[in-house]
């Protein structure tokens, strides 16, 4: 298979001027928007000239088919209020080119807000069963407009069957720095990480800052520190090199620089491709909490946990992936783990699906800057082409 | 001389219904308040009985003068919004019992707005000379009113000339847990502390939580607690069981669960006895803050240095309480700062001063459950009425 590495640039640039932000490359474009309803009117005449049936879902998802049992690539192209003009929008046009060119049945994809304007991965969600449309309706924007509302700018023509597809590939940029610090050119995803995340408290006691000595404290951030500072050193026979936790969020009350803080409440998240490693950790951290709090006279409480299972890529899709990897940029790709979530999270519940990453320059995602070497894009195109001519073969 | 525990008593729950809460024991009685104003015109009349003339400065600060040269008791009758019953009037009431029963010449002041309605110690630092009192008449309190309005309700009766008075004893509660805790009952003042206090910001690089790798981050609350751990570590060899030192105030950017925070601003605050000290503990927390920033490829910076300079109790004011607290409590007394501020800090400009201090409940202070018991209270009083004394003798 032979693709058009020009006519694939050319095309991506062109679904660029739909929400172009005029700073950088960067586009505006929300799911259900003007410009993300444009550019699938535009990505609808395209699929058409590829001499694929299009079909709109409920949801707005976007399907060029092809006919009797296909393979399905593609990803999503609304984007982030402010986003990047590769997030997603790669996948699909790649999706296409790759449509044009091959020998075999290929279906694309264009899936409706991934991005989080109701939810994350909404439309995937939906045609994939995971979330009912009429649960997904009553979801809100952060303008207060319900999802039903927001849809109505939708003409769908009929639903799509999923059990027509084979499998699922979603190319996508990396969003994240692995690639681009390595100097590696492609990344063939191994898993995409499940997700813990859970506020923690821990309440001492509030104290005027200048009259309590310290031996006499229960300092509610001393506690989280102490916890921050030992978690590190509990983890470190558990974790790999992939395994990512963080504080992101942390209140102190009443956060005045004169009273020593009586309460802390933090967010505590955690992300790995192995969900026992998942629940190790879990068990460490409730542990860590436990003991400190106890150590210092102080209370802990843990909120509700959010848990996402890791999804692992399927074995046949993931090898065609590697070997055409290993053919086009040998010594220069790794297989490694997605740190975010996708729409191939929830196609995983239909069928067997594997994902391809290029680069992300400055591992810069969800921001105007974002962006990746030509070169990088029309490699990752050519790896995708590849693995799918060898799928066939 | 034989002061009267039950009169004093009486006298200082008598204060306590002006601006009674309902609450415990507590008291709202914020400066130029109407229960501020109906409690100053009732110590008035009590000065007054008790052969004192009562000067009003523009302030509002309230003289029961002697004749003649004389020693000034007392400490200031305004309460936090919501605050305890003895923080301030404690030592009011205490001058006005030694007064009443001195042989010698006692002069009685209740300072006005010590807790901070305007500025801290508002009313003795315009006294002290320390403050314009142009300049405090722009003070605006929460609401947006002016010193200069709020003080319309004082009838200022003159000025009061620093200059006929040999010292200053201040008697107060401790607001703090150390007598409490060692179940001592009299505390004699070494100094009160002098506070650096100054905003420190760690930039770093914000990131996505999933996809950046713990060894590419470069997290600002990572750096926060590290600061914090490693402080503990170099600070051993030079503070003293009574030097402090508090994060009270912390904000992450952009303080969100799935994302890595690019910056972290938080409050470090010190205080201690000895001016030296403070000047080596800021050379450690600025060298420090400055090698993880550089550890961390990460930048930091420091906000403007508050710094209040620790007073010295006069060494004759502070041996007469000494001596006195050893005949009434033997061995159940202690030398001890003052990690709060107080009025003596502002006349310590003027004249020798001291102070004494009785136990706080639980350590708790400026909130209505704020207390001491009766005993405590009355052996203050006999301890402040024998050090007059014995500075007569």
């Amino acid at each position: 298979m032979q693709v058009d590495g020009q006519r694939f640039l050319a095309d991506l640039h062109k679904l660029r001027s739909f929400g172009a932000s005029g700073v950088g490359k960067g586009v505006v474009r929300p799911a259900y928007s003007e410009a993300d309803m444009e550019a699938r009117t535009w990505l609808k005449g395209r699929m058409e000239e590829a001499g694929l049936r299009v079909e709109t879902d409920a949801m707005g998802n976007l399907f060029g088919l092809a006919e009797g049992p296909s393979l399905l690539l593609g990803s999503h192209s609304d984007s982030q209020p402010e986003g990047g003009w590769l997030d997603g929008a790669l996948g699909v046009i790649a999706a296409l080119e790759v449509a044009r060119c091959a020998d075999m049945p290929i279906s694309v994809i264009s899936f409706q807000d991934e991005e989080g304007r109701f939810g994350v991965t909404t439309g995937s969600a939906v045609w994939s069963g995971q979330l009912d449309l009429e649960a997904a309706d009553l979801l809100l924007d952060h303008n207060g407009v319900a999802l039903a509302e927001a849809r109505r700018v939708v003409n769908p023509t009929g639903e799509v069957d999923p059990a027509q597809f084979t499998g699922f590939i979603e190319m996508h940029i990396e969003q994240g720095p692995v690639l681009d610090t390595t100097g590696e050119r492609v990344g063939v995803v191994s898993d995409i990480v499940g997700i813990r995340d859970m506020k923690i408290t821990f309440e001492g006691q509030q104290n005027h800052a200048g009259t309590t000595p310290m031996h006499l404290r229960r300092d509610a951030f001393q506690a989280v520190s102490e916890f921050n500072h030992a978690l590190a050193e509990r983890f470190k026979n558990v974790v790999t090199p992939a395994t990512v936790w963080t504080i992101g969020h942390l209140s102190l009350h009443p956060n005045a620089s004169s009273i020593v803080p009586g309460k802390a409440v933090f967010s505590m998240q955690w992300r790995d491709g192995d969900a026992d490693r998942l629940v190790r950790m879990e068990q460490i951290i409730r542990a860590l909490a436990q003991e400190i709090a106890q150590a210092r006279g102080m209370e802990v409480s843990f909120g509700p946990m959010l848990g996402l299972e890791p999804v692992h890529m399927d074995a046949r899709l993931r090898r065609a992936l590697e070997t055409s990897a290993e053919s086009l940029a040998s010594g220069a790709w790794r297989v490694m783990p997605s740190g975010a979530l996708h729409d191939a999270t929830n196609v995983s519940r239909l069928m067997p699906v594997a994902m391809l990453f290029v680069p992300s320059i400055g591992g810069i995602s969800h921001a105007f800057e974002e962006d990746t070497d030509e070169e990088h894009l029309v490699l990752g195109l050519e790896v995708l082409a590849g693995a799918v001519a060898a799928l066939h073969g």
